[in-house]
């Protein structure tokens, strides 16, 4: 015979930025994922799983005169004719390319759910993957802000619904017309919301203020007063309004150069920064000021202002949803109300320091999305829960454990009575309790209890020839043997308290009590 | 401000070959996959979800000498330094590849299940689609065929717990060794089954006999018989006998060439064949004359045996599982017992002829895989269901609706009551019950029925401000309102008995009792 030429051996690795999930891993996100989806669906949304393969095209890859499609996205091409592919990197693209194609079946509004992972090529870091979950709940078709209200009601529900309490999370809100309305205010007119072509969202993570810049927006005075908004955080109200002005001397002593605007208008936008209050009802007062005579200012407050009533009428007031100027998800995109949702405890980073857990999920109002494929506007909002983040979330506050219980083993004494074995478990699952033979080489007896233990099994069964003559099987709690073995002496260790004789006849019975 | 280049507008189309799924569709296959993976994991088998990009190199993809990797898999490379990767084309692949990673941390043996969706580049079908979802369940480290005959148990387990009843299916069970034992027994030794290097899944489904010949097989006379083998359902038992001798005249009266095998060696051929009995016992029996001194049969016969006592001890009987030499899965693959689960009611196909529906699901032993990674062998053995054929099978059976039932629509009469509309739904969902409000624009109100129709909405609420005043509102019911719509006449339908008067207080236990 030929001899085929020997291939060296392949590498056993995940790909580079990916990660394999086991066991309670699989589990605890597939239990999230339907509690998000009764709520989701409680609130009549209807489930649709696109390909997760779309065209570049599809995706708003514009390809550049290159072989590459941009970065970001994992794409290839079959052969020159053939369209580029690539891997969804939200789950937002893909539902405007299905509404296009769908809406003459579709009903109006669409209001969709959609879970499952995306792929991403970007660097990865830690605890950073290339491929993770997303799961999102949209309306499409629906321009009135009661749509995005909803969504906000429904986030806040879904984060309960999920196990995290009623303070410990604040749903955000704001509106991307109203920032705009305090830049007109303010006379600076260049138009970041309108982009000359829609972007998708993708692009819009991508809007980077640099990124902005190389897009040609020729006048960037608009950019300069984001910037230094940006900065709040960090150098304070004093600081802003120093950056907005003239400029300011920085920690190192050297001088940062102002923006140069006017007092007035440099204080308006500060009272723009500072509008949040305690309750929305003063906010939605302070923001009034804020965008001054603007009409898409005034659009924007009266918008926050209806969504602001009917939360409260339906009881989510200020400790679940609060109107919040600070937050300004996907700058290039949205269109109108944006949210936010965000964790409030604080858990430990690697390092042990306290941190607040931050953003689990966001979205908002983006009424351009569709009209790419359709050239007619249609209105959509929408959210994404960061899956693997809340889950990351619920760990780390001890709501979840890692480990869950394994099954019950039955130890094989004797190979010859395998279908014996095999029979008592066939009893339990008949029973609902989860069992197994241990299907290694049985020869060591030490080798089963270590991989009973490895599977983290409550109980082992132990039936040798001995046993079988008189009818009975033994029962190792191996829960118990664990704590017993930390403290007790030999002696006590060797009287097996752990262990315990059970007729085979009522063994179910038994078993079925152990576990509760 | 620069205007930026127009783009033409992108087409908003599935890529070919890959399909969206709505509503039902999705939950649907969510149920079935709940249900077998409740299965499984009362058998003792864990979660496992791993990467959906793999290495090419670790896929078993062995690159040509040119840019593209093999066709199968849709694959692609970052830059010229960067590994390919691609899409998994099964769950096997890469639970080799997981296991060989990870297996001084895994417990020995594994049982892990998998479900998700696989990729393959081919040329896509009526019903064959580029993705699609598996759902596998795999022993890896049990040599004992008592693993195998586990999962024939659990496979016939799930099919009854996804709703296929006993009667309905079949799993039939075969084993590679004996076929060789057969072909080694009448003088054919060249070796299909240790290949010269170990096969991956995927090569294994390619290797039909063509592409055997094209690997560079020296002798071909085993091909040639399991050629005539194949033919048995088409020409009979005499003529493969007539084929594997001296040739035959098929219909067109052209002579066929025989492969030339005396008549003793043909008879072996066909008592194999035909071994098939109507209980395990005498097929078993059979199958031992027909391996006559073979070493490798005889110990296949064996393993089949050990399976076959197993099973019957349980409670398995050939009512559900059965030993069936014609089965042959992935010939060039599996190394052992291999199984395969049949529906064996008929369906109605596109053309409204009667056909057996087939097979859903299958398996076997594949004891070489992991050693590819490793060198050191590691026995496996592992089944596949294919999910969408089963959902198919089940819908056709009309045990499945294609429709489910929509929430309660709440219509809007007067959009300045919009807060009181969503407290409205809010109340239901507090109950359990899911209901909307209807967000599109309400100015036309036949809008909104037909809206409610479209979601397949059983009750429709109406609440106007005459309603309003006297605390009561309208339930509309629009299943019965579809009926009466068929058969009344205008006077009855006019007089809309679909439509009650319910006080505003009583409606959430007035729906309640409605939905039954």
């Amino acid at each position: 015979m030929a001899k085929v030429k020997k291939q060296p051996r392949p590498k056993a690795v995940t790909p580079k930025g990916f990660r394999d999930y086991f066991g309670a891993e699989v589990t605890q996100r597939k239990a999230m994922l339907d509690k998000i989806s009764e709520v989701y669906q409680l609130y009549g949304f209807e489930a649709l799983e696109s390909s997760a393969v779309e065209t570049v095209e599809a995706l708003g890859k514009f390809l550049p005169d290159v072989d590459r499609p941009n970065e970001g996205v994992f794409a290839w091409q079959e052969d020159d004719d053939a369209d580029w592919l690539a891997l969804r990197y939200d789950l937002t693209a893909p539902l405007a390319r299905v509404y296009a194609q769908y809406r003459n079946d579709l009903p109006t509004p669409y209001r969709r759910y959609a879970m499952g992972p995306v792929w991403r090529n970007e660097k990865p870091g830690p605890g950073r993957f290339r491929q993770f979950y997303q799961c999102d709940a949209d309306t499409v078709g629906a321009s009135s802000v009661a749509a995005d209200a909803e969504i906000c009601a429904m986030l806040a529900d879904t984060l309960e619904a999920v196990g995290i309490p009623r303070g410990d999370y604040i749903v955000r809100v704001n509106n991307r017309k109203v920032l705009n309305g305090v830049l007109e205010s303010i006379g600076l007119s260049d138009d970041l919301i309108v982009n000359p072509r829609p972007m998708t969202l993708d692009e819009a993570a991508l809007a980077l203020y640099s990124d902005m810049v190389k897009r040609n927006i020729e006048s960037i005075s608009r950019l300069d007063v984001l910037r230094q908004i940006d900065k709040f955080d960090k150098v304070g109200r004093e600081g802003v309004k120093q950056l907005l002005t003239a400029g300011r001397k920085d920690d190192s002593g050297a001088f940062i150069d102002g923006v140069g605007l006017p007092d007035e208008a440099a204080e308006r936008v500060i009272s723009f920064l500072t509008a949040k209050s305690s309750n929305s009802a003063e906010t939605l007062e302070n923001l009034k000021v804020a965008v001054g005579s603007s009409a898409i200012g005034r659009e924007g407050v009266a918008e926050l202002e209806m969504i602001s009533e009917l939360l409260a009428y339906q009881g989510y007031e200020a400790d679940r949803i609060v109107i919040d100027p600070s937050v300004v998800r996907g700058l290039g995109y949205y269109t109108g109300p944006v949210y936010e949702a965000e964790l409030t405890f604080e858990i430990n980073d690697e390092k042990g320091r306290p941190r607040q857990f931050g953003s689990v999920a966001g979205g908002g109002r983006y009424d351009d999305l569709v009209k790419r494929f359709t050239g007619q506007e249609v209105p959509a909002t929408g959210v994404s829960i960061g899956v693997d983040r809340l889950l990351a979330a619920l760990q780390a506050k001890g709501r979840m454990t890692k480990e869950t219980v394994g099954p019950v083993i039955v130890t094989v004494m004797d190979r010859d009575r395998m279908a014996h074995y095999q029979s008592i478990v066939g009893e339990l699952r008949a029973a609902g309790i989860r069992a197994e033979v241990y299907l290694g080489n049985p020869k060591n007896f030490g080798n089963q209890l270590k991989y009973a233990d490895k599977r983290n099994a409550p109980l082992a069964i132990i039936e040798g020839s001995d046993e079988a003559e008189r009818g009975v099987v033994q029962v190792k709690d191996l829960v118990l043997g664990a704590e017993i073995a930390k403290t007790a002496s030999l002696e006590e260790w060797k009287g097996q308290p752990a262990q315990s004789e059970v007729k085979r006849s009522e063994l179910v019975a038994v078993i079925k009590k152990m576990l509760g």
